[in-house]
């Protein structure tokens, strides 16, 4: 099983400076996961440090409250794509699903789809403020308005992925749509127990501990995190 | 005094639902606050709730991470002032800021400032991230690209507005800039010492609470807060 293959290496924090951005880029390309993901105003850093490397460059929009107007989400995608990205991490408009507004909800994100040109496009639901059906509710919403993935969480609110979420999220969308956990992802077994779950790809910025354990582990080793 | 005027009611929760929208704007036109400081999807509904009342109509650009692409603020800040925006508070690059790329700060809210169109235009650092010598620096950019105020915090950040951050703004920018203290500022004696030391806008929730205490102690009775 190629974990790297299933990590983003996030690069969010908003204090993160150019050289943690460089940092981040070649531990990505190091270590092979499948994309890092980046601030919005980093793309064409990350592009240029990651071309060839079979690394791909995520992004995000209307991050991490998903409030902003929907035009301005598509606008901000459109220039995403066009600075280099090959994925958009998107939030849903979190008040919008709580009204029970599905059709502005649906159409935010089918802007961002849009926009996005044929890019992947994973809506983020925020979990932590969403009751059971409102996650459903929300998961739904993307599939039928394009989405590729689902996602917990943006790692900024007052909790991430859990497993009874991944559980719920998967049953909830068809198989065309994959499941991104994200929002404490911090050790291999937490990734392994969520991947059993039905969650294929995971958001991390522990990535080089979590994969420096699972080759421990295959080598028969104690594992570094506990 | 009157302490009334000198609050933005926040309103910039992801979670907020549009009745929670339509109770805050209630509020601030019953209390007569200074402004609402509302999500950028709520900028239309506040408007039309706070037309004649006095009550200025406040939103977010960049918010609260600040690491959009200046393009995308100015889009933003542009389409806010259209749809009856009449303040914008930005948050600034802080990740180019700890950089020390003194140019690339400037020009992201040089930028905000010209699609503001003459609107006041409030630039948050988010001090939690910075040191003092980066708070100052900030500060300087912000008067120098056009800023009407600087900003301690978004509230969405590990740290808010501090007597001593009030006191090293207030000293950095000259008496053209206006200094806005917001997260933390939950009480009426917490509004008071801030003010003193020089802040003259204050970005809260507990407006009804701080206002209610305000009155009280006017008629020489004990605060409900302590």
């Amino acid at each position: 099983m190629n974990i790297a293959k299933m990590i983003d290496h996030s690069l969010l924090r908003p204090e993160l400076t150019s050289d943690d951005v460089r940092r981040g880029c070649e531990i990505a390309a190091r270590r092979q996961v499948a994309s890092v993901c980046v601030r919005p105003s980093d793309v064409e850093v990350a592009t240029i440090a990651l071309t060839g490397t079979g690394v791909l460059v995520g992004t995000v929009a209307g991050f991490p409250h998903g409030d902003t107007r929907t035009t301005i989400k598509a606008a901000e995608t459109r220039a995403l794509v066009d600075a280099g990205a090959d994925e958009i991490d998107m939030v849903l408009h979190i008040g919008r699903l709580r009204d029970g507004d599905t059709g502005y909800v649906h159409d935010d994100i089918a802007a961002v789809v849009a926009a996005a040109r044929g890019r992947i496009v994973k809506v983020i639901l925020e979990n932590a403020y969403l009751t059971d059906e409102q996650k459903i509710l929300g998961c739904r919403i993307a599939e039928q308005a394009g989405a590729h993935f689902v996602k917990t969480s943006t790692g900024f609110a007052p909790g991430g992925a859990t497993l009874a979420d991944i559980q719920l999220m998967r049953a909830a969308v068809s198989p065309h749509v994959e499941v991104k956990a994200a929002g404490g992802v911090r050790t291999l077994d937490v990734l392994l127990t969520l991947h059993e779950a039905g969650a294929t790809r995971f958001g991390a910025t522990a990535t080089e501990t979590i994969l420096d354990d699972y080759a421990a582990r295959q080598h028969g080793e104690q594992p570094t995190t506990v």
